[in-house]
């Protein structure tokens, strides 16, 4: 692509300024919220499945030093984006052309201790013109497909984290189901009381229970917009330009780690 | 049983007193709160898989006049106190002794606009001493039965509303797969920023696709435990002391209509 075709878009407060498409799909802050979400350690092996420009990978890359970074992407023009950024960022990563339907060779051999995506959201409906925009968009390829390629190239024990629409959240579960548990639930609303409108998945492939289903990420501070692209809940900041990782749970430890009260008094806690 | 082994509970503020076994297991909160999820309305058939003592049944009648209302249970000394609540309340209720998992001959000849169940958490571990206790808390029938018989009961396009461990989202939702959709997810959280310990799911039988990940339903006012049992947040309080209705997304319903600003000016909105 030519200088017509891409633009340079700044991710975590600016740190990262990566290459993407100029029309049609770009990855914005689902892609960011995902990498925040992957408990990935240094050393460890990250493989991305329909990585795009990479927007993801690089956030992840930036985030934890030293982790060895694969991405899959079937579109020729968006893998050499992808490269373009890794260059570009000086993080190290892998961009492999194909497609997850038909995992290549090359993937096929190697296992991950870590899986992420970001699967397209639509099944029907209006598909966008721009042909890129539409396969990023639309499930040319099932979301249970993306799991089920997720699940197979990890470890035993190894990680899927899924970002998609909180609608979705049966299919996820029933497509993880007796293949993965410890399940964790992250509900992403964009204001305090509103329905989740994304869900981040994570599972440990062969684990079973343990599911747990955390307090909502709230990406606004303000009950309503007020046209100030600003309004970020302290939380989303952090994520977002900040660079920092997603606990999920985390404001809970905190105050368990502060409070010794029992809750005996009351009849019906619903803690169990 | 005599009045040694029985004990007369309030609910609902006081306005309806039941009476329960004096020692295991006894209804509580989640009862209440199941029967303030149903959306049934005058005039509709209402099923209570496992009605105990019939807390759910009676608070679902306290606050839905002409609710015709059935309770399945299968231990004789519970559904005798559910009759004796029947007369001492003046709720009409119709009380089957029997098991869900070979159901009784009369009601599978019926179909339900609604069926509600609050079925046991526990599917090991250690085992309540008191038989009733053991039998209400321990998953003696897997919940996959339980949502099964339900189903069941309920006519094409009718309710099902369960309360459970919010550990065994994964279960339900996979039970509920290709049979129910329309699935509405309500977490219960003790206290604002905690894992959900409940989750209420209402499906719609033969319905396919809709889920909605609500915001949580908090349970307790103040941060940690101060020791005060009316520690109750306002829509708890509603609830568990006036007898209202849990609308699920209804502080998003009220904010929206108020909320004419298009959010048009961040990028990554997560409300799709």
């Amino acid at each position: 692509m030519n200088d017509a075709t891409t633009r340079d878009d700044g991710f975590l407060g600016g740190r990262l300024v990566l290459r993407q498409p100029a029309r049609g799909y770009r990855a914005g802050t689902d892609a960011v919220m995902l990498a925040a979400a992957c408990p990935a350690r240094p050393g460890e092996r990250v493989l991305e499945l329909g990585c795009g420009a990479g927007v993801a990978l690089f956030c992840l890359g930036a985030r934890v030093p030293g982790v060895a970074l694969t991405g899959l992407e079937r579109q020729e023009e968006l893998a050499a984006l992808a490269r373009h950024n890794v260059a570009a960022t000086g993080i190290a990563a892998r961009i492999v052309t194909g497609d997850l339907a038909q995992m290549p060779a090359a993937l096929r051999a190697e296992s991950f201790d870590h899986v992420i995506a970001n699967p397209p959201f639509f099944a029907s409906g209006t598909r966008a013109p721009d042909a890129a925009r539409a396969a990023a968009r639309h499930e040319d390829t099932a979301l249970e497909s993306w799991i089920d390629a997720g699940l197979r190239r990890l470890r035993p024990g190894g990680g899927l984290t899924l970002i998609h629409r909180a609608e979705a959240l049966d299919r996820i579960l029933v497509a993880l189901a007796g293949r993965a548990g410890a399940v964790s639930l992250l509900p992403l609303a964009a204001r305090q009381g509103h329905d989740a409108g994304r869900v981040i998945v994570t599972a440990r492939k062969g684990a079973r229970g343990g599911l747990r289903l955390h307090a909502p990420f709230v990406l606004h501070a303000r009950p309503a917009h007020e046209r100030d692209c600003e309004d970020l809940s302290a939380a989303a900041r952090a994520v977002l330009r900040d660079g920092a990782a997603i606990v999920a749970g985390a404001e809970r430890e905190r105050e368990v780690s502060g409070d010794s009260g029992a809750e005996t008094c009351c009849t019906g806690s619903i803690d169990p």
